[in-house]
């Protein structure tokens, strides 16, 4: 894993990620006590960054491979991100999902060209026997949401570009919020932060009860989760760090910030009233670290990644009607 | 008013104005029956492209009229767009607003630095006395909300922006749908596009009731709307096309299009299901027109101009509540 597999992955990905914009508010700007830059990847395709790493994963296996198709677990912005990959180089892909997800996310994975392969998690159905047999049978490649090398390289592809802006506005010293589950994203950005822009530093930012990276980055070792669902930022909910992603955070990263689920429904909340632009809760955790949190922040401009916007209306709209005035 | 002012208006706007980027989704595309791009000038500072136009105008004026300051009548967008570039230019604003306009309205421009003058105009206070009075005293410069040279100049970037991604994508003979009230943006953006990509044509759009421009552009003379206000579709609510716009209008744009409050409100859920920016209700009748009145328009894709996102949270709740799946 290396800045050469990153730098390949964003030429694999030009003309077809979005290369996503730097929002900013003054009022943002205000509650923070420092200039906040906003990287919006909810403005992804499929809204969200796993986008990224889903073409990069699709894009560096070899024509052959490619052909049979790819699998994945996933109800979520995986999933999302690696169907339209799919779709868009022409190969199938198997998308494995609890019957129990959400039916709007089962339709917009079928609707991005994927198969969606059910299974009952109430019954004991394991998602891994039944993705395995199919891999098996078809000749399908796994695509590992972050603990994969080309998976976290196109992530880094955000990182590139954050470094390339920052160099350009003559910005040094900042720290570089990311919402972090797995650390795929987390890995992915620091290591391009190191080679194109090293005074950046980044922050993995977590929801309170769901903090193994930044306990595994305060002991040094690998600490899981004691709860593993249940929480309103369902996105990054991940129950350790990743073998591949932990070492990479461990060198390159600061303390992690810890969030609570409220101060990231108040960051939805600021995003919608001065950004306008729609976040997940799991993907306003960096913006929530940046607004209520800012002792722990250096420098006069903070980076935050919101790393995603696929979140159910009803969620929005409770935390638009809380706390929809933006302070 | 011509192609030169916008160009040097683009100049004054660099570094300063957001070049927003263009967005899309292929479940849109599948809605619409072709390829939607959405520029999303929700994105633009102040949360609309008004900031365009209020920059624009303040960096033209020589030093020493703007060191005196300037004015503008709105409780909307143009008061944001205006106070901002103010701001920026270190000199006053002064902004004539109703006193029953929202209060997160009026400490938004207050925020922004510049001074709020109330009028009550129920009880039959007249803005124009209160800002002439004002104006003469202090020697400030009325920036106009869409009859304005320089105004239709900054809001003509937003074209040029428009036509060099169109140029870049080997796209011609595309629609542009425009969000229209005087046609500050409409005239602009088709001056642009004469320009720099004559094969697209610029189509304004408007809400039901308030046609103005569509029933103009159909007579060839300037037609008033009967309702002055009310409409859900406030930002774009004007009385009649402007005498600087509408000849421009005339000679460059399509035929108009109008839709419904409702098809309004289903285009801002799937802005926000699908794009995950926010939408006001004036600035997503463009995409409106794109999603539900294919029939009236040309070609195998279209750009749509949704011009901004300073919504109410009630109203965002209701239009994502009754419209929330994006379909």
């Amino acid at each position: 894993m290396n800045i050469d597999m990153i730098r390949a992955a964003a030429d694999r990905l030009d003309g077809h990620a979005r290369r996503t914009p730097l929002l900013s508010s003054p009022f943002l700007d205000e509650i923070a006590g420092r200039r906040v830059l906003v990287k919006p990847e909810c403005l992804q395709h499929t809204g969200s960054f796993k986008f990224r790493g889903g073409y990069s994963a699709l894009s560096a296996l070899d024509a052959d491979t490619r052909a049979r198709g790819v699998i994945a677990y996933s109800s979520g912005n995986h999933a999302q991100g690696v169907a339209l990959a799919a779709a868009q180089h022409g190969v199938p892909a198997v998308i494995i999902m609890p019957a129990d997800a959400p039916q709007l996310k089962i339709a917009n994975t079928r609707a991005l060209g994927a198969e969606v392969v059910l299974y009952d998690r109430a019954n004991g159905e394991n998602r891994e026997e039944i993705g395995e047999a199919l891999a098996a049978e078809r000749g399908l490649t796994l695509i590992r949401p972050y603990d994969e090398p080309q998976v976290i390289a196109g992530q880094g592809t955000t990182g590139l570009e954050i470094a390339r802006d920052a160099n350009d506005m003559g910005i040094e010293g900042a720290d570089v919020l990311v919402c972090c589950g797995g650390g795929g994203l987390t890995s992915g950005v620091a290591l391009a932060l190191e080679a194109d822009a090293p005074t950046l530093r980044v922050r993995p930012v977590e929801p309170a009860g769901y903090d193994d990276v930044a306990r595994s980055l305060a002991s040094g070792g690998i600490e899981r989760n004691e709860q593993q669902a249940g929480g309103l930022c369902d996105a990054i909910l991940t129950p350790e760090p990743g073998q591949i992603t932990f070492p990479i955070m461990a060198r390159l990263c600061g303390p992690g910030v810890v969030v609570t689920e409220e101060e990231a429904q108040r960051a939805m909340a600021a995003a919608f009233t001065r950004l306008k632009i729609v976040l997940e809760p799991g993907g306003a955790v960096s913006l929530a670290a940046a607004l209520y949190h800012g002792d722990q922040i250096a420098g006069d401009t903070v980076f935050a990644i919101t790393s995603g916007g696929n979140v159910d209306p009803a969620i929005f709209q409770t935390a638009i009607a809380t706390f929809g005035d933006g302070s």
